[in-house]
C-alpha cells in the first residue's frame, strides 16, 4: 500500500513530467458526513459498502487512505515526490456529492472546490482540480460550475458515476453538459459501485468494487452516453474515463458490430442511428487513464486502438499508491516521446494546465 | 448478415480445419415452448428481451435466424460450406433450458442431446455436440450429462449463464461440475441477458443483449466461479469462455491486483484467499473462443495475456454469419502453424474432438 520511501530513481531524469490525473481527495466535512449516513444507515448499500470500510476500519490501509485523503498538503506532497509524481489532478472521491440529498450536495461542493482551489493556488506546480457538483439540481450544478472553472480555476468536472441511479445520459443533465462543452473542460467520469437496482448479484459474491463492479458501473454509464446520443447532441464535449475505458476498447468491434445491428432492427426503442461508430467517439470525445491499469499488454493494446494522444497517466493515490507501478510505466515499451505524452503532454492538453508552473516546480526540487 | 454464396476463397488451401466452436442450434419443441410462453409473459424480462425479436418479427433476419437454428442438415451444411466452415461444435442456443421451469428443462434437455447426437453421428465430419441438461434437478443434471457423454458421444455441457438467476458457483451446482470433471469434457459458459435484477438500468438503455449486457453477465459468472473457489475444489474442470473471454483479460493485472487487496482486507466475506491469482486459472482452466470478436487487435492482446494455446476460432452461426469475419481472422497476423493452432488444434485438444473424422469430411469436399 505504501510506496517506498526512497526517490524513485528516474524521477529525475525521466525526461518528462509525471501528471497523474485520477487522484482522489475529500474535505473533512464530507467524510464526517459520510460518517454520519453510516450510523444511521442512510445512502444505500453501494455507498456503505464503498465507503464504509474506509470510514470505520482501523486497519492500516482504511487508516492511510483516509489520512491522505484530506491531506492537500505537505503529506500528499511527500508521497508525490517519494514516487515521482511531479503534479497531480485531484477530483472528490467517489461517491463524493453523489449518495448526498440536493442541499447537502450543493453545500459539498462549494466548500469542496473552495478548499480545493485554494491548495491548487498554493501549490500551482504540483495540484490541479477538478470542479464537484451536487448534480441534482441542475441549475445550480451549472452556476456552481461555471464559479469553478470561471472563477476559481478548477479544470474539469468530476463525476462519480451514477447520481443516487440516474445517468448523465438523462435529458435533466443537458445543461451540465452543455456548460462543460461551452467551458471547454472535460467530465472525469469517475468509477463508483453499481447503482442500488444492479449491486445485488456482484455484492453477493464480493464483486461489487474496484475488482469487477466499477467497471459494469461506469463503462455502463460511458456507454449510455454514446448510445444515447449526447455525443452527438455536445459534439465538442470532452470526456475523460479511467481503468484505461472501464473495458469498452476490448469490446470496439463487437459495439460498432451490435449497435449497427440494434439500428438496423430497430428492436431497441432506446437504440437510435448515430453519426459515427460507437468505437470512433474514443477518437473524437474520450480520453483515457491507466489508474489502477499500470500493466504494459493492456495500456499498449489501449494505445493501439484509441490512438496514443489519447491515454495517459494516472495513480490513483491514495487508493493505490505504489513505486512499482511508477516503474512499470516508466518501463513502458514505448519511445522517449510516446512517454512525454503518455505522462504529460495528454494531460497537459486535455485538462489545458499549466506546463510553466509545473515544470518550475520539478526544477525547484531537483 | 447472410453470407456471400461464393467460396470462401481460402476454405480449400488455409492448411488448416476451420473449426467452429460456439454454433447455435435449438429443437423446434423449444422453439414452440418459448413461443407459448412469450404468449403468456413467462420467463421473465431477460427472457422476453433475448429471445422475443427471434421468435416473433417477420423481418429478414430474426426470419433466418430461426429457421437455421433448427437445422441440422443441408441448409447449415450449405452454409458452412460457403464460408468455409469445416465443423461446428453445436450448443443449444440461449438461454436454452435456463429459463424453465425444471420438468420442461429436463424434457427439452433429454430430446434436445437425442437430436443433436442423431445430427452428429450422422455427419460425424462437420458436427459434434454439447449436452443439455436442466440444472435446476441437480441429480438429473448429472446423470442427463453422463448420458450426453458416455453413451450419445456429445463433448461437453452448456451452460448458458445464469440458471434463471442462479450461478453455478452455488454449492448446490457442485455435483454438476463433478461430474464435469470426472468425464474430463468442458463446461461452455456462453452469454444470456442480464438475470432479471440487473436487467434494468442495462434495457432501459437497450445495453442488454450483446452489445454490453452479455458480457456484464458471462463475465460475472465466470468471475463468481473463480473467486468463489470453484476451481481450487475442481482443479482439472475445464471452461470454455467465448468473445475472447467476455472482457476479463483485459482485466488481468487489476483482477490480480483488486483480489490480493480483498483478501488481505477481509472485507469482502464472499472474498477468501485462492491457490493461484484470478489471471493464472485462465492459463489452467479457462479456454477462450472468438465468437463475435473476430478483430485482430483483441484477439492478438488476448492471445498475448493467456497464451496462443488458449484462443480458437468460433463464428457464432446464425446469429453472426459472415464470409468477412472469416476472412479477418484467416489474415490474422499469426504464422502458418499458430493459425494450424487457433482454428483446428486447440479446439481438437479441448472438445477432443475426432480429427481424422474431421480431416476426412474436409478431403472428400475438395
Amino acid at each position: 500500500m505504501s510506496a517506498q520511501a526512497t526517490n524513485n530513481p528516474t524521477s529525475e531524469n525521466a525526461g518528462y513530467l509525471r501528471i497523474a490525473t485520477e487522484e482522489a481527495w475529500a474535505p473533512i466535512e464530507m467524510l464526517d458526513l459520510y460518517r454520519r449516513m453510516l450510523a444511521k444507515n442512510e445512502g444505500g448499500p453501494g455507498f456503505e459498502r464503498l465507503i464504509g470500510h474506509y470510514m470505520t476500519s482501523d486497519a492500516e490501509r482504511p487508516r492511510f487512505v483516509r489520512d491522505r485523503l484530506t491531506d492537500l498538503g505537505e503529506s500528499r506532497l511527500a508521497d508525490m515526490d517519494a514516487v515521482g509524481v511531479d503534479h497531480a489532478v485531484l477530483g472528490l472521491t467517489s461517491p463524493g456529492t453523489q449518495a448526498l440529498a440536493p442541499d447537502a450536495a450543493r453545500e459539498i461542493a462549494t466548500l469542496s472546490n473552495d478548499h480545493l482551489a485554494e491548495a491548487c493556488r498554493r501549490y500551482p506546480a504540483r495540484f490541479s482540480g477538478l470542479a464537484a457538483v451536487g448534480f441534482e439540481d441542475v441549475p445550480g450544478a451549472v452556476k456552481e460550475l461555471e464559479r469553478g472553472i470561471t472563477d476559481l480555476g478548477l479544470k474539469g468536472l468530476i463525476c462519480n458515476s451514477h447520481i443516487r441511479g440516474h445517468y448523465l445520459d438523462e435529458q435533466q443533465f443537458y445543461p451540465i453538459l452543455e456548460a462543460l462543452e461551452a467551458l471547454e473542460v472535460p467530465l472525469y467520469l469517475h468509477p463508483n459501485t453499481p447503482n442500488d437496482i444492479m449491486i445485488g448479484p456482484l455484492a453477493e459474491a464480493g464483486l461489487d468494487g474496484g475488482i469487477y463492479g466499477f467497471a459494469v458501473e461506469t463503462g455502463m454509464h460511458l456507454l449510455r452516453i454514446i448510445t444515447s446520443g449526447v455525443l452527438d447532441r455536445f459534439p465538442r464535449l470532452k470526456i475523460v474515463v479511467g481503468h484505461l475505458g472501464e473495458g469498452l476498447p476490448f469490446w470496439f468491434y463487437r459495439l460498432d458490430y451490435m449497435h449497427g445491428g440494434q439500428v438496423a432492427s430497430k428492436r431497441y426503442e432506446a437504440i437510435k442511428p448515430l453519426q459515427l461508430k460507437v468505437s470512433e467517439y474514443f477518437r473524437r470525445n474520450i480520453w483515457l487513464t491507466s489508474s489502477g491499469m499500470p500493466w504494459a499488454p493492456t495500456i499498449m493494446y489501449t494505445r493501439e486502438v484509441v490512438g496514443p494522444d489519447r491515454v495517459m497517466y494516472a495513480m490513483d493515490y491514495p487508493y493505490q499508491y505504489l513505486a512499482e507501478e511508477v516503474r512499470m510505466q516508466d518501463n513502458l515499451p514505448m519511445s522517449s516521446q510516446e512517454k512525454v505524452q503518455f505522462f504529460q503532454d495528454n494531460a497537459i492538453r486535455v485538462f489545458d494546465l499549466d506546463e510553466t508552473a509545473i515544470s518550475s516546480g520539478r526544477v525547484s526540487r531537483v
